[in-house]
């Protein structure tokens, strides 16, 4: 085992074996420190049209306001998932159901990060969301559901979903900047290392004074 | 389209048609003026043993130490995606590939919060790199190569895969707390919906002073 590792355990999850867990000395506990905050989840749920984007936008918004650090998980309506890392997946019950557990995952990571992460999206099924309020710890996970009637939401249609799906047309909706050189028996200690890496962030101006 | 959408654009990609792009207030220039740093990803890449995790371990902690914001992703020795987002994929070709996608669009979102995300993965493909490379804007993303012998990572072995390798062993690595009420011609509007949460996340200490 070499420098800088602070602890290796070999585990088997999934489909996957011989994993191993690194546990890194900036943990969770920290990033909350160096933030003002503790990391969680918002996991806003209810219909089309109930105005989940609304609240996950005035939530941060207002956040904000206060200093703390946010992060929105917009699903279905409105979306940085669908575009990016769910763009595999379409509209199928199966495929519905990986999106939900694909959020609640990265989820899991912007609250371990230490941010608020707001996660709007319909997930209708409590098995689904309960699979995602599983992932965090320390009643760090809480829902907030819009309770509006079918109604009220099919008159505002933002999106002409109900329209559509009154209509039967919803089918389904090297370059390298650094080389860090190391020959056996020279190689650099972490410090110069990490030194290096930062002084490339400090010269393209990603760290301000 | 109601209160507090500022922005909905209709776009079709990938596998899903009817998607409607959120624009929302809050947006990366702020997240970054809070932290005070620009959100980035710093891809390090090298063999097993390289010394890949030393530098992502190193270079979080002197960040930290500077009052910065990172997060590490570990990718195979040592990792917090294979136990989660990404415990549905194998070690096979195909879905090595869609790790590294996922990984990528992972790390942009992260960087999309203005966390300077560390990806520390083998990603030996200079296609799968790019491709990760090319889903962030304004040179936020940047490569740290390990130019490490394989004689040196196989006299480290850290985690005994060379060993397994010239051996053949390696077969491939509910509830609601909130509710909004909202009936017809009776819904609150996005700032008090706002503060219900914030007034939950100061009750449970989300948020400290």
């Amino acid at each position: 085992m070499y420098a800088g590792i602070d602890k290796l355990v070999t585990s088997t999850i999934g489909k996957s074996t011989n994993i191993l867990w690194h546990d890194c000395p900036i943990g969770q506990f920290e990033q909350q420190k160096l933030l003002n905050q503790k990391g969680c989840v918002v996991w806003i749920t209810g219909l089309s049209g109930s105005g989940k984007s609304t609240l996950a936008c005035a939530l941060s918004r207002e956040l904000h306001s206060r200093g703390h650090l946010t992060y929105i998980l917009l699903i279905l309506d409105g979306d940085n998932l669908r575009h990016g890392l769910n763009r595999d997946l379409c509209f199928e019950a199966k495929d519905r159901a990986e999106n939900i557990r694909r959020v609640g995952e990265v989820a899991k990571l912007f609250a371990d990060a230490g941010l608020i992460c707001i996660a709007s999206l319909i997930s209708p099924y409590r098995s689904e969301r309960s699979a995602c309020r599983k992932l965090l710890h320390n009643s760090a996970f809480f829902e907030v559901f819009f309770n509006v009637s079918l109604e009220v939401c099919e008159a505002r249609d933002p999106k002409g979903l109900y329209k559509l799906a009154r209509a039967g047309k919803i089918k389904a909706p090297s370059d390298c900047e650094i080389v860090i050189q190391c020959k056996a028996g020279d190689c650099a200690t972490p410090k110069p290392m990490a030194d290096q890496v930062v002084s490339y962030l400090e010269a393209n101006e990603f760290l301000r004074d």
